[in-house]
C-alpha cells in the first residue's frame, strides 16, 4: 500500500512521514499531494493565534479534549515556535498530555519556521491537506500572531480565534499586525486573573467597529471568557466555534474562504517556484548572469526588470491566446 | 526643481514626501525611484535588529548622538512596530529627541508594517536609497527579529547587530528566528543590569559554533556589551562597526552584499507584480477565472497549476532566444 493509501486510513506513522517529506519540499511527496488534492475539504480548519504567553497552547489542549469528548479527530498544526508543542510535550501539563498521546484520533505536529522562507505558509497548507485527507474533523493551526507571514498562516482557517490575556495591552499591538480584521473569536483566555473585564472592555470597542456587525452575511465577533486550566468556558467557546462554521456554511462564506485560499497558496506556490527557477537558471546561465549583474551594479533598476519580465510573460500569454490552444491560463 | 534634484540636496521634507509616495507605491514614485537608482551605493546600511523591550531604540538614539559627533550625517528606518519612534518621540528620551529632531543632518522615519504585504521589504529597500541619494552616510535600520520578514529586512544592511540584553533568555529564540546567522555583532545591551556576563557566556558559546570565525575572509562576531542609558561601550561599538564596514569593503564582501540584495529586491518586486498582475487580470478575464476556479473547486492543484505558468514563461524564455533579440533575460 503506498504513501496515500495509507493516510486515508489514518495511519499515524504514514500522516508523520508524509509531513515530513511535504516540509523539505521532496518532489514525490509533492506528487503524492497532487494526488490526493481532489480528496481535500472535508474538515473544519480553525486557526488558534495572539501574541507569546497568553496560553495557546494550553487552550489548544483543552479544545482537543472537549472535540474528543464529542467523539471529533483532531489534527494540530503548531507552527508558533515558541509553542510547547515545539518540544513534544505540553508544559505543565504533562498528565495531560500523556492522555492525549495516547488517543490514536489525535495528531499533533509542530511545524519550523527556520529557514522556510515561501515554504512555511506551503507547508502547512500541504500539511492540513494531508490531516484532512486522512479523516481528521477538526484542524487546530496554532500560530503566533506576529508578522505577515504568520497572519497569512491563520487567514488559511475557516475559523480564527484571536487569543489575548487580562492586562497585557496588546489589543493595539494585535491591531497594529492585522490580526484583528481576520479574527472571527476574541478570546480572552486567563480570564480568572485580574483584568479581564477591561480586557473584553477594550475588545468590546474594537468590535463596534466592525461594519455591518451581525447583519445578515456579517458574522458578528463573540468575546469569550476562558480559562484553559480551568477549563472555564471551554465548552462556551467550542459550541460558539460550530455555530460559526455552520454560519459560514449556509451563507457560501465557506466556499468563498476556500476559493481565496486556494488563490493564495496557487501564487505562493508559483512565486516561489518563479524565484528557485531564476536562482538555479542563473546558476548556469551567461546570459541570464549578465542581466542580473547590470542590476546589482545599478546600470539596471529592478522595476524595470521587473517589467521586462512581466512583458514577456504577458506576451508569452497572448501569443498562447492566439494559437488556441487549451492550456496554462485558458 | 523635481523631487529627485530636491532629495539629492538633502531637503527634509522633499525626502519626507518621497518616502510616503513609495510606501503607498505611487506610481510616479516608482518612476522617481529608477531614476534615482544608479546614484545609489554610497551609504553604510546598518541593521540593528532583536526582541522587544532590549532597548533597540535607546541604542539607535546613543549611535545617531556618537556618528553625529564624528560628524556623519544619519538616516534611521524604524521597521519595528512597537518602536517608539514610531510615536514620533523617544519614550523617556523626550530630551535627547529634541536635541535630535533639530539636526538637519538627521532624518527619522518609521515604516509600517500593517497591510505592507510584499511592500514593506520593497518600502523599506526603497526608502533607504532615497536616504542614500539624499547623502546620508550612514542609515540605520530598526526591525524586531521575530518573522521571516522581518529577518529578510535586516539581512539588507550591510552590517547587522543583533541587541539582546541580560536574563532575557532569547538567544535560543533567537536562534531559532534564524536572526543569529545573519549578525555581525552580538550586541548585549542594558549590561548594567543583573545576569549580562551569563548572557555573554551564552552568546560565546554560539560564538565558538561559527565556521571558520575570524579565518581570513569570515568576520569573527564580537560581542560587545553596551548601556545606551549610560552610554558605556557605546564609542567601543561604533568603531567596531566602521572595522566591520572597512573588512567587507577590503574582501570584496560589500560588492557581494549589495549584489545579493539586489537579486532579492527584483525577486520581491517581481513576484509581487505577477500576483498583482494575475489579480487584475483574474477580475476580467473569463479564461482566467474558469482556470482559477477548477483550483478552487479540487479539479486542479495549485503545484500543477504552477508547473503550466512556469513552462508557459521557459516557453517565451525560449522563443525570445531563438528570435536572439536583446531584451529581457538577455
Amino acid at each position: 500500500m503506498n504513501l496515500v493509501e495509507k493516510i486515508k486510513t489514518g495511519d499515524v506513522r504514514s500522516i508523520a512521514r508524509f509531513i515530513t517529506l511535504i516540509e523539505k519540499r521532496d518532489s514525490e511527496s509533492i506528487e503524492a499531494i497532487k494526488k490526493i488534492y481532489p480528496q481535500c475539504g472535508r474538515a473544519h480548519l480553525i486557526g488558534i493565534t495572539g501574541p507569546p504567553g497568553v496560553g495557546k497552547s494550553c487552550l489548544v489542549a483543552a479544545l482537543i479534549r472537549k472535540l474528543r469528548q464529542e467523539n471529533r479527530s483532531v489534527g494540530v498544526l503548531a507552527v508558533d515556535p515558541t509553542s510547547p508543542f515545539s518540544g513534544g510535550a505540553l508544559l505543565g501539563d504533562r498528565a495531560r498530555m500523556m492522555e492525549i498521546s495516547g488517543d490514536k484520533e489525535i495528531f499533533i505536529r509542530s511545524l519550523a519556521s527556520r529557514g522556510a522562507k515561501g515554504g512555511l505558509s506551503a507547508a502547512v497548507n500541504d500539511a492540513a491537506d494531508i490531516l484532512d485527507v486522512s479523516g481528521k474533523d477538526v484542524i487546530l493551526i496554532e500560530t503566533v500572531g506576529v508578522g505577515q507571514g504568520e497572519v497569512d498562516i491563520a487567514r488559511l482557517a475557516h475559523t480564527v480565534l484571536l487569543v489575548l490575556m487580562p492586562g497585557y495591552g496588546d489589543t493595539l499591538q494585535a491591531m497594529k499586525a492585522g490580526i484583528m480584521e481576520i479574527a472571527d473569536f476574541f478570546v480572552v483566555n486567563k480570564s480568572d486573573k485580574p483584568g479581564a473585564d477591561e480586557t473584553v472592555a477594550e475588545l468590546t470597542t474594537v468590535q463596534n467597529f466592525q461594519p455591518n456587525r451581525g447583519n445578515g452575511d456579517r458574522w458578528a465577533i463573540p468575546i469569550v471568557k476562558t480559562s484553559a486550566v480551568t477549563g472555564a468556558g471551554i465548552d462556551d467557546l467550542v459550541s460558539s466555534i460550530f455555530k460559526h462554521y455552520q454560519f459560514i456554511r449556509d451563507r457560501s462564506l465557506l466556499t468563498q474562504k476556500n476559493k481565496e485560499r486556494r488563490t493564495r497558496q496557487f501564487l505562493d506556490i508559483l512565486t516561489q517556484r518563479i524565484r528557485d527557477e531564476f536562482m538555479e537558471v542563473l546558476k548556469t546561465d551567461p546570459a541570464l548572469q549578465r542581466w542580473v549583474k547590470k542590476i546589482g551594479t545599478l546600470e539596471l533598476d529592478p522595476y524595470s526588470a521587473s517589467e521586462q519580465v512581466i512583458d514577456l510573460i504577458k506576451e508569452a500569454r497572448e501569443q498562447r491566446r492566439g494559437s488556441r490552444e487549451e492550456s496554462a491560463c485558458h
